[in-house]
């Protein structure tokens, strides 16, 4: 499907099942037709409506970013992290993306029948790391259990409140023509180091996930004063399904260099022997930034003197189409890179 | 147990066994014991520490509440609500309780594949319904998806944040000796509508749970000047669990006229038949209010003139024993109201 520019964009599908599949879940087409089909028009818009990664709203004076996530990832524990570091990481990271400092976190757990009391002291052990490491505060939380085969031992939801800085305006409607796009580094290492264990599959090099918080970051180039348009953290459906959806919403089109975008030889290996493209894998750590032009040369220095962005590039820009992510291929072709239904099967599965 | 006064009260146990148990979620000593030997050490106490529905905190100049509940109730749908509406007023019942008027809401759904879409809209619409009548906005939402088998068909994790008024201060720890202890209306019809749907049970008169949002109500008293001391809903372990983590977080005993604490007698009958004591059943729209002698009555016309509260009443006083509930009984004894293990399990289980 190569495509040069304009393509009209339809809305998306719920299916043409009736009940709810595992696709839905995705965070890809699939997964939109349920936000769009059932989730807006019974919310209303509102704050929903900008679909950011947080609702940024005015309450008592203060301005708040407030945002949810549940976490189902299995294995609970995987190189690099567990459900609890995740749980911390992801919530804190979806503030940041909004351009808030992350203050305070609520944690709920959904608890298995037998689950073994040892891996919920671990899980809340990364938690009380996470938090600690990404300046949080864990403040509330409830934990429900229910009986063996009604959940997968563990879930947690956090959701997390921070305050979004006088003047600052992340979202995706900030986003013009002509901006650069920025990749804080390596894409697609979450998403295998937890196919890997899930699979018991075995590299020649173990693969870590890249989870870690984003919000020190994310404060440094505001305080920079880098013209942040807009920030998006990596998470399912990866890179790909994030510029989609940025693009989307912006009404805009974003083209892609793929030679720029980088990926680690364990897990290019990796992606080809599961039957995977790296730029639809989950990452947990990994953002990309949509900054104008004449501040990209300075958001990205600002980007590789931090730990966790070292290997930040730039890999595209902004372009008048509507909602369309071209790819630049290696080759030199263009084709349109798509929102998947769902989520990529591996081979093995 | 026949105790008077002074009991020393123990450390929570977590239980003998290495894993979790359904006994750990049902709001008695195994769930204390949880929380504060797994959850209270690693999340360091501060705001948690508290241990009210809600966490009050300051940020960026306002006094906000925020609270979280994860709702796991099956069946999904029951006379009087579904999970939806529990979702919904569940959490802002909890703000509520710490004086807080509600005012956004976040909703996590875990999704089962296979549960229907036209479930799914039911409960979004419900969510919708309550969402408008309890005066909140949902602003910001999550979904997941997991395979079947491993959740049950649909959890829903709602987090609020509301604004505490300037000098409201309601929690355990503002009760005093004297403080009148007052009820909102009947106990158990939430827990048995519940409870009859799950096991199939027929009525006389069918039991519609009692789910109602409490934040119009708590508004009305605090803003005709009712010196609230402490406000705690009814739910998981009803009053009787209620009224002792009161008792056992204040550091004071409370004195509990059985005589005096409304149950219809649909409930009463159904208790008897299933073997369960309407203290310890759980309710979504009661609540229980601590106030000082003086503001007593007052507060109870307050309440009386509500649709919620109608049947308020006077149900005990609160004395100087260290975290003991004692129960005047109808035929004049006294007997210590403890703490369950975990639920009440009915005769039919």
């Amino acid at each position: 499907m190569a495509r040069d520019d304009f393509v009209l964009t339809c809305p998306a599908p719920l299916g043409r099942s009736s009940t709810v599949q595992i696709a839905h879940g995705g965070g890809g087409r699939l997964m939109r037709g349920l936000i769009e089909q059932i989730f807006l028009p019974a919310f209303d818009g509102g704050a929903l409506g900008s679909r950011h990664d947080s609702a940024v709203l005015e309450l008592g004076g203060a301005r708040l970013a407030f945002t949810t996530d549940g976490y189902v990832v299995d294995p609970l524990f995987f190189p690099g992290g567990d459900i609890g570091t995740l749980a911390v990481y992801g919530t804190v990271n979806d503030l940041a993306m909004a351009g808030a400092r992350p203050a305070f976190l609520s944690v709920g757990f959904i608890l298995e029948e037998g689950l073994p009391l040892d891996d919920l002291r671990r899980i809340v052990s990364s938690m009380r790391a996470a938090a600690a490491d990404a300046g949080v505060e864990l403040v509330t939380g409830d934990t429900k259990v229910v009986g063996r085969g009604k959940a997968d031992r563990c879930f947690v939801s956090t959701s997390g409140v921070g305050l979004v800085p006088a003047g600052v305006e992340i979202a995706p409607a900030c986003v013009r023509p002509g901006d650069a796009v920025l990749l804080s580094g390596d894409v697609g290492r979450h998403g295998i180091a937890v196919l890997s264990v899930r699979e018991g599959l075995q590299f020649e090099t173990e693969i870590e996930s890249d989870c870690a918080p984003l919000a020190a970051l994310v404060e440094t180039l505001l305080r920079e004063g880098v013209r942040v348009h807009c920030l998006r953290d990596l998470t399912r459906g990866g890179l790909a399904s994030a510029l989609n959806e940025i693009a989307a919403d912006a009404r805009l089109g974003i083209e892609l260099e793929e030679r720029a975008v980088p990926v680690t030889d364990a897990v290019l290996g990796a992606c080809e022997l599961l039957g995977l493209d790296p730029l639809y894998v989950a990452n947990e750590g990994r953002f990309t930034a949509f900054v104008p032009e004449d501040d990209a040369e300075r958001a990205l220095a600002i980007m590789q003197s931090h730990a966790i962005a070292r290997g930040a590039v730039r890999i595209g820009r902004v372009v008048d189409a509507h909602g369309v992510v071209v790819l630049r291929t290696r080759l030199g072709g263009r084709r349109q890179l798509d929102l998947l239904s769902g989520e990529q099967l591996p081979r093995i599965c």
